[in-house]
């Protein structure tokens, strides 16, 4: 009873994410430029009514009901995830909220024009200013560290000292193996494909891989924006995005990985509309699926044999005399580069170490945005041994930071720790699954996700789904791969 | 003091009209298919939260503390304005609001459906559901005939009595006016473009038209729906759509009907935000300005003769060997066909009476969803002389009535009436605006229009603005044109 009481009140909570995802979604890819600054006050608008609908007396008063009572198991964790929340929420003032959310809405689109124009000097008072805000919120927060806090909104099975030991673990399994990688040159020495690559292929290419991957059209769609991201507007309208540029062919993978993401969240169970229950256990597990889709399955040896005939099909010059080896060998071509998102898997957590690095010296050591630009070079140089000529190459390639998403970055790496977990799952669980990829038949595998994953949205921890996490696996799998 | 506190309270209001404003342009233009559920329910929330706003103690309050003051004018005017729709919006429960909201949204889709399939027997239940619901509001307004109850949700300056007698005289002036037509076949016997028509070529074209008409690209954006519509997501984001068919170049005349509304909307006065006076007068009003930008300028020999060498441009095929006096005839070929939004001007406004001779027999005589057909044929024989031999080319072409919007169609034909007005005052006030026309240089006509209405909002009455209306000014407008 007290149940159904909290699930009819948070229905509006769920009605008003969607409108906020819609707002969103709509000011990213559709919306004309001009009415940026009456966007950001409806979506701060619509922040301070999320806000005071989930810090109300009446809901907390819902919460204390349900926590009174002798509750099962299943009932008991629910309590305890509304709980989490509510504590979370009720600790922030519905100004500061609201605060937020328009300078992470104006500080965004500042950020989408200093990067056009490689004008760092335009958008670091903006940058900053989301600082001071995250720093006053993580304050709010009296955790160990402030930056605990920041991480805690994103994952919160994860402290800055875990994340420091997993990933200074992984720093020096990484720098070993990518030593050997430039030594042994086979995925050094690779031959690109020539573009020019036609951008209505890749539509339909992206297209095509998304159907595959098993996100149904009734209830997706795919659109075009600055960075490629995905959405949920509501559990039967997932909604992601990826960018078409005709010198590469990386709108594949970005949407493979979003489409990981939006199966996610079209799978989680919609009888808990509204409650943590239909969400993802963690932000981390999240960046799973989509790393997991992305690279494990679309960068795999098998994948890239099945891809193949479509591959020349839509890019016939640029195909022509490559084999299904090589096509392996351009998708996993590893040189150090200046762009995240473009990185292989061997040095993608690298670049996101440097950010997560980054952003600790930001909240735990009083770092500011000024000095940002001369730590972020140093890094690229001592963990890539590359340097940004620009900053559009630069801190200004990514939108977190200008989202106001900081404790965010790391999740992207914790992910791939997940995935190579999942890797080694899915071997014994499902032997047959690499030659499912070879045939192009995905059901299995997203069942298995579904079923071991997706389902059970926070009913259960990310320690439930997929153990303590070490760096071993997801190193065994990259070696295996890049020594291959 | 009492008007600031009335505009904090109203901005509130705004935001939400703004949301549901998005939610629908999406749920039209880009919303997947399978998420019409979902969707209906976060409308029906939505229209809920406007209406318990609307209808509080706290705003309730305001109004009559603002009546209780010495007011100046203006001052008046608004608490007159905010009396009626508060009044208006009072009568009904908001159970029925909410209920209505997801009926017009799970019936509109069925009428996509429906229309698709040339399915009546499956819209028709959809149709008797929002007519019982529409007479259950209409009697809680009490008027004295429940039709005006609706009309006045439109038009708040008009009642059937009035319309019948207005239409009533229309309708002998465009009867005789066709037979002469027909007669002298100037404008029957003209051949057509050959199509098919490039629709890229078409899309460059409506854009065109859109930014020739002063629409600021910055602040809008044109897509493509199944029926064109115009919305106000914010003052300054104004969304208009189009549909393009290889058959005909209709795109362009609807582009510029909407063209009209949004206009409209984007020069409503700002600093009202949220209250009347940010409004349009009527929607006859708007209609006018719709017809007005796509008739009286757009279906003129002027603008022909300008946009001549562009249609060559765009179409040498179809246009090869055709003058701009020819393409002026082929804009205004006047035979009676099936479908309102393809009708030329002589035409046009038989096409609206019918649907309002039959709303009138719906709401004041009672007739039923299942009777519509029959009339609606037997009329179109009457007033066209033609049938329609299917359901998609007769009743289910339109969307409003799947919208509920009854007492929306007859605001056309009074539109057309009041562009007929503003077409002899624009003589008298901008002597030079024909030659304008003919040049391609509509500002002067765009600031006549935003000084002398936009602006203006709902500050004055639309008789204020138009004087009172007869059918002659649009008569003779019509006379003039297709007998010269």
């Amino acid at each position: 009873m007290t149940i159904k009481k909290i699930k009819d009140y948070l229905q509006e909570y769920s009605y008003l994410k969607s409108i906020q995802s819609l707002l969103h979604w709509d000011m990213e890819t559709m919306m004309p430029p001009g009415a940026i600054e009456d966007r950001a006050a409806r979506l701060s608008y619509i922040q301070g009514k999320i806000h005071s609908h989930i810090t109300s007396k009446e809901y907390k008063n819902l919460i204390k009901e349900l926590e009174s009572k002798k509750l099962k198991p299943l009932e008991k964790k629910l309590a305890k995830e509304l709980r989490w929340d509510f504590d979370l929420y009720e600790v922030l003032p519905e100004k500061h909220v609201k605060e937020l959310s328009h300078a992470q809405t104006i500080a965004t689109h500042a950020w989408a024009t200093a990067r056009k124009n490689d004008d760092w000097k335009s958008f670091s008072p903006h940058l900053q200013k989301l600082i001071d805000l995250k720093r006053k919120e993580a304050a709010l927060y009296k955790s160990k560290k402030p930056y605990d806090a920041l991480i805690k909104l994103h994952d919160k099975e994860f402290s800055s000292d875990e994340i420091n030991k997993l990933f200074g673990d992984l720093k020096a399994g990484l720098l070993e193996l990518t030593d050997k990688v430039k030594k042994d040159k086979t995925f050094v020495k690779v031959k690109d494909l020539k573009g020019p690559f036609d951008i209505k292929a890749q539509k339909k290419l992206s297209q095509y891989a998304a159907a595959l991957c098993g996100l149904p059209k009734e209830y997706s769609r795919l659109d075009i924006s600055t960075h490629p991201f995905s959405i949920n507007i509501s559990p039967l309208d997932q909604r992601i995005t990826t960018r078409y540029v005709t010198e590469n062919l990386d709108s594949l993978s970005s949407t493979m990985h979003e489409v990981g993401h939006a199966l996610y969240e079209h799978n989680l169970p919609r009888e808990w509309e509204g409650t943590p229950f239909q969400e993802a256990v963690s932000l981390s597990v999240h960046e799973s699926q989509s790393r997991f889709w992305e690279n494990v399955i679309g960068r795999s040896r098998e994948f890239c044999t099945f891809l193949h005939p479509t591959m020349k099909e839509h890019f016939p010059k640029a195909m022509k005399g490559i084999s299904p080896e090589e096509l392996y060998h351009v998708f996993n071509k590893s040189v150090p580069g200046l762009i995240r998102v473009e990185s292989c898997e061997l040095y993608y957590n690298l670049h996101i170490i440097i950010r997560y690095e980054i952003e600790e010296m930001i909240f735990n050591q009083g770092m500011n945005s000024k000095d940002i630009p001369e730590i972020w070079n140093q890094k690229y140089k001592e963990y890539l041994g590359i340097k940004p000529k620009n900053f559009a190459q630069g801190l200004l390639q990514d939108s977190h930071w200008a989202g106001g998403a900081f404790g965010y970055f790391p999740t992207y790496t914790l992910g791939n720790l997940i995935s190579g977990s999942l890797y080694h799952q899915m071997k014994k669980d499902l032997p047959g699954f690499k030659k499912d990829i070879e045939k192009g038949k995905f059901t299995k595998i997203g069942q298995y996700l579904k079923d071991n994953i997706h389902v059970k949205g926070r009913s259960v921890t990310a320690r439930d789904l997929v153990g303590e996490l070490d760096v071993k696996d997801y190193l065994s799998y990259l070696s295996a791969k890049f020594k291959d």
